[in-house]
C-alpha cells in the first residue's frame, strides 16, 4: 500500500495478463505465440544472452549467422503504431482512498474501467478531509506558463503567513461542515441529505479496475504537467504498479512520457 | 428548459434518430425498411387506419383478407427480446444544472455517454447550493421498506422544528464554506485548491450526450423507487424529453417501469 | 482445451477476480469487505457450517441467537437488482478456434470485450472449414416454434440422402474455393485479395477477453434457444469455464437461464 | 449515395452536433458558449471579417485594440491536446454495402459504434460478390515498403494474363458457392447452415452509427497507407461526409492525416 496525500492510499489488488500475454495475443494474427525476449541467433533461434549487442552464437555446432531481435521489437511496433487491442489483454485492479475532488476527475475515464465506491447514501463518510500543505499552495500559485488552472487569480501568490491563516479558516469550515453533517444524522435527516455540507475535499474509497490500454491512457492524461498535482500523485503510484508488473510495456510508455 | 430542485434545470439540446429510424436499422437484418405504423390490409398492404381492431379493408377493389399489425409489432419484439442495438441508432444531448452529489451518481453511467462539465479548476463555481425542503427531509426520513438509504439512522424522523433548525445550520455551513472559498481565491490560492471547502451540494453544469439505449438504462435505474429523490427529478425530466421525441419506444419502456 | 464442432476448440487462458472479489468490491459502498459464505451465528458471527438451515450455535460460551445468512445473500441481491458494476471486477481471457460465421456473431459483443484474431492479410488461412453433420442439418430444419432462422425455407425438411448429397456438394465448393485461393497465392495475388473465395465456414482463431458482466451478457444471448446451434456450443463451453471459476455467480446466472 | 467498389455504396443517413456544438460543450468547463469563428476586435468583440490577418476595427466608435482569434483557436487546442470528450457531442449514422471481408475489419471498431447488419440467418444473401480489378491486384502485388499484407508471397507479381485467368477461376468458385448455397436452401437446409459456402467477398449491408470521436479514430486507422485498399475506399467516403458536415474539425484531422 502506498500512502498518498494526508490520508489517502493506493493499494494493489490484482493484475492479469503480462508483457508476454500481450505478445501472444498480438501473434494471433500470424498464428504464432510468444518467442522470447532478447536477441536470438538467426540460424538456431536460441537466445544470445543480450538484447542489443551482436554476439557470436555460443551454441555448439551453430554456424554463426548474426543476431535477430526478440519479441521486444514486436512490442515496440505495436506500441508505436497504436495497435492497441493486445494491450486490452492485461489489466489491473486497485483500491484507492482519495478526496472526492480527485475521484471527480478520475471517473471521467469511462470506457474500459469499472468503479465501486463508498456511498454516503449507505454509510456516513468518516471525518477525513484533504488539507493541502503550505508549500503545495504556494508552489501551485507560483507555477507559470500555460497552466492557468493551477494559478491563483490574477497571478497573485499568497505569503506563508496568509496561506497558514487560510488553512486555519479551511479547518474551521471543515469542522462546521462535519458538525452540521453529524447534527443532521443525529436528528434523523436521511444520510443521503445529511451529506449536503460535506466538502469536495472529503476522502472516499473505491475499487477501480481497467485494462492496461485504459490505464496507460489514464496515465497519459493524469501524469501530464497540466494535470492537478493531487491526481498526479495517484497516477504516479499507478505507474509504479505497472512498472513492476508490465516492465516492458511500461518502459515504452515511459519513453513517451509528457 | 425544465426547472428542477431549487436552482437546477434540464434543457434539451438535440436529438437524433426516431422510432422510425430504429425500425429501419432493425430491418437491415432482413433487407427491408420502415413499413408504417398501424394495422395494414393483409392483401393490399395499405393502412387500415386503426392499430389494433380488425376493420374490413376500405380500399376499393381490394378483396378483404384481414388485418396485419404494423411496425409497432416489430418495435415491441425488439424491446421485449432485448435486441438493443437498433436503439443505439437514436440519441439525445441535454444540458443539466444539478448539485455535485447528483452528478456523482450520474457519471457512473459510463459507456454510451459523454460528458462535459464545468470545472472548478478553470472558473470559480458560483455560490449556489442545493437546499432540500423541510417536507423533503421529513418524507425521506419516514420512508420505510427496503430503502435504507433514504432513511435516517435508527429510523428516527425529525420534527418540523428540528428540521428547520438544521436547515439554518446548513445555511451557516454553506456560508462559511463560501467565505473560505472566496478568501482563498482573493489571496491567490489556486482555484483547484481553493475549492476544497465547497460542499457536495454545490451546483455545477454539464452537457450530457448518449444513445437511446443508454438513456433507457439510465431511466431504468434512476427513476426506480430506490433511487435518490433528487436524481429521480432529473430522470423524470429526461423521460419527458424521450416521451415527446420517441413516443413509441418510450411507451414500451413506460409499460415496464419499476 | 474443449473440442468444439469438427475442427474448433475453446481454451482457458486466464481469469481474474472471484466470487469473493465481487463481494469485496460491492462492499466498498458500506466500507466493509468479504465476510464469508454460509450461515453465521447472529451473536458471535462465527460460521454455523450450513447455508440455509438454522442450527443452534456450536461455539462454546455463545448464547444462542439464531442464524443469519452469509455473503451469498448479498451476491444474490446484487444479481437480482442488476447492480452490475461489481461483476466488472472479474473476468476471463480465452482462446477460440471457430468458423468465421461464428466469429461474425461473436464480434457483435463489443463494449467490455477485446479481440485479437488471426488475419488473412498476414497469413494464409489453413484449409479447415466447418462441415455440419447430417443430423445437425435435419434437426435444424425440423425445429419449429418461433425460430425461423434455423428453419429451412417454407418449412421443408431434407431427407438423409438429400442432406448427404448436399454435403458432398459443399465439399466440392470448399475444394474449389481452396484451389482458387492457393492458385492466387502461388502467382502473387496479395493475401488480402487471394482470400476472396474463402467461405464463411472457414476456421479462424482468436483471443477474447472480457469482464464477467460482459461474459454473462454474452451467455444470456448466445445460450438462448434462438441462438444458432454452433455459437451455442461455444457459449456452453464458456459457461463451463465460468462455473468452475465463479461457481456462485454462475449458479445465479444458471437459475435464470432461458 | 457514393458508389464504392463493384457493387458497394455508402449513404449518409443522419448527423448530429456540429463544429459549433463541440465548442459549446467544451465551454461548459468555463461556463461560456460558442463565441464565433473568425478574428474579433479585442475591444468590442465584434467580428473583423477575416480569420488570421489583423485588420483595424471597422466598428464605429471603437477604439482600435487589435484582433483576437475566434473559436477556431479553441477547436485547435482541443484537437491538439486530445481533449476528446467534446467530439463525442457530434456524430454520424450511415448505411454501407460492402464485402464481408471489409465488414470483418470494420466491426473491430467497437466502443462508440453501433451496427445493424443484414443477417444470412434471416434472409438469403443476394448473389453479389466483390471482384477486384486486374489493376488493383497487380498494383497491390507491386507495393513495397513495410506493407507485407498487400504483397504477394515472396514478392511475386502476377502478369496481366495470369491475373485475368485467376479472376476467371474466382468467378467459377463464386458460381459454385452460389449454386451449392441455393441447392441447400431449395432442399430445406436451414438458412443459417446453407450459407456455409458463401465467400468472404459476398456483399452485405449495414447501418453504422458512432460519435465523431469514434469516426475520426476509424479514419485514422482506415485511411492509413497500411490499411487494405478496399476499406480505405469506404473510409475516404466517410471522410467526405465529415468534411461537408464538420468542416473545421475535419480540417484539423486532415492536417495530421497519415
Amino acid at each position: 500500500m502506498t500512502k498518498i496525500l494526508d490520508h489517502g492510499y493506493l493499494q494493489f489488488i490484482e493484475k492479469w495478463g503480462s508483457d508476454e500475454a500481450i505478445i501472444e495475443a498480438a501473434r494471433m494474427s500470424t498464428a504464432k505465440g510468444f518467442l522470447g525476449w532478447g536477441a536470438r541467433c538467426k540460424n538456431c533461434k536460441r537466445p544470445l544472452g543480450g538484447e542489443s549487442n551482436w554476439i557470436s552464437c555460443p551454441n555448439e555446432g551453430c554456424e554463426d549467422a548474426g543476431a535477430e531481435p526478440g519479441d521486444e521489437k514486436l512490442l515496440r511496433f505495436l506500441w508505436e503504431n497504436k495497435h492497441s487491442t493486445p494491450f486490452e489483454m492485461a489489466g489491473l485492479t486497485i483500491e484507492v482512498k482519495a478526496p472526492i475532488l480527485v475521484f471527480r476527475e478520475w471517473h471521467r475515464h469511462r470506457v474500459p474501467f469499472g468503479y465501486n465506491e463508498m456511498s454516503a447514501r449507505y454509510v456516513p463518510l468518516p471525518d477525513e478531509n484533504y488539507c493541502p500543505t503550505v508549500a503545495r499552495i504556494i508552489e501551485g500559485a507560483m507555477k507559470a506558463g500555460g497552466n492557468k488552472q493551477a494559478q491563483g487569480i490574477d497571478g497573485k501568490v499568497p505569503t506563508d503567513e496568509e496561506t497558514q491563516r487560510w488553512l486555519d479558516r479551511l479547518m474551521e469550515s471543515y469542522a462546521l461542515s462535519q458538525a452540521v453533517y453529524e447534527e443532521g444524522l443525529a436528528i434523523g435527516v436521511p444520510k443521503e441529505l445529511a451529506r449536503c455540507p460535506v466538502p469536495v475535499a472529503r476522502y472516499s474509497r473505491m475499487r477501480a479496475t481497467g485494462n492496461l490500454r485504459g490505464w496507460l491512457a489514464f496515465l497519459q492524461l493524469r501524469t501530464a504537467p497540466g494535470a492537478q498535482w493531487e491526481i498526479r500523485q495517484y497516477a504516479e503510484a499507478v505507474a509504479l504498479l505497472i512498472e513492476e508488473r508490465f516492465p516492458r510495456t511500461w518502459a515504452l510508455w515511459d519513453e513517451g512520457r509528457p
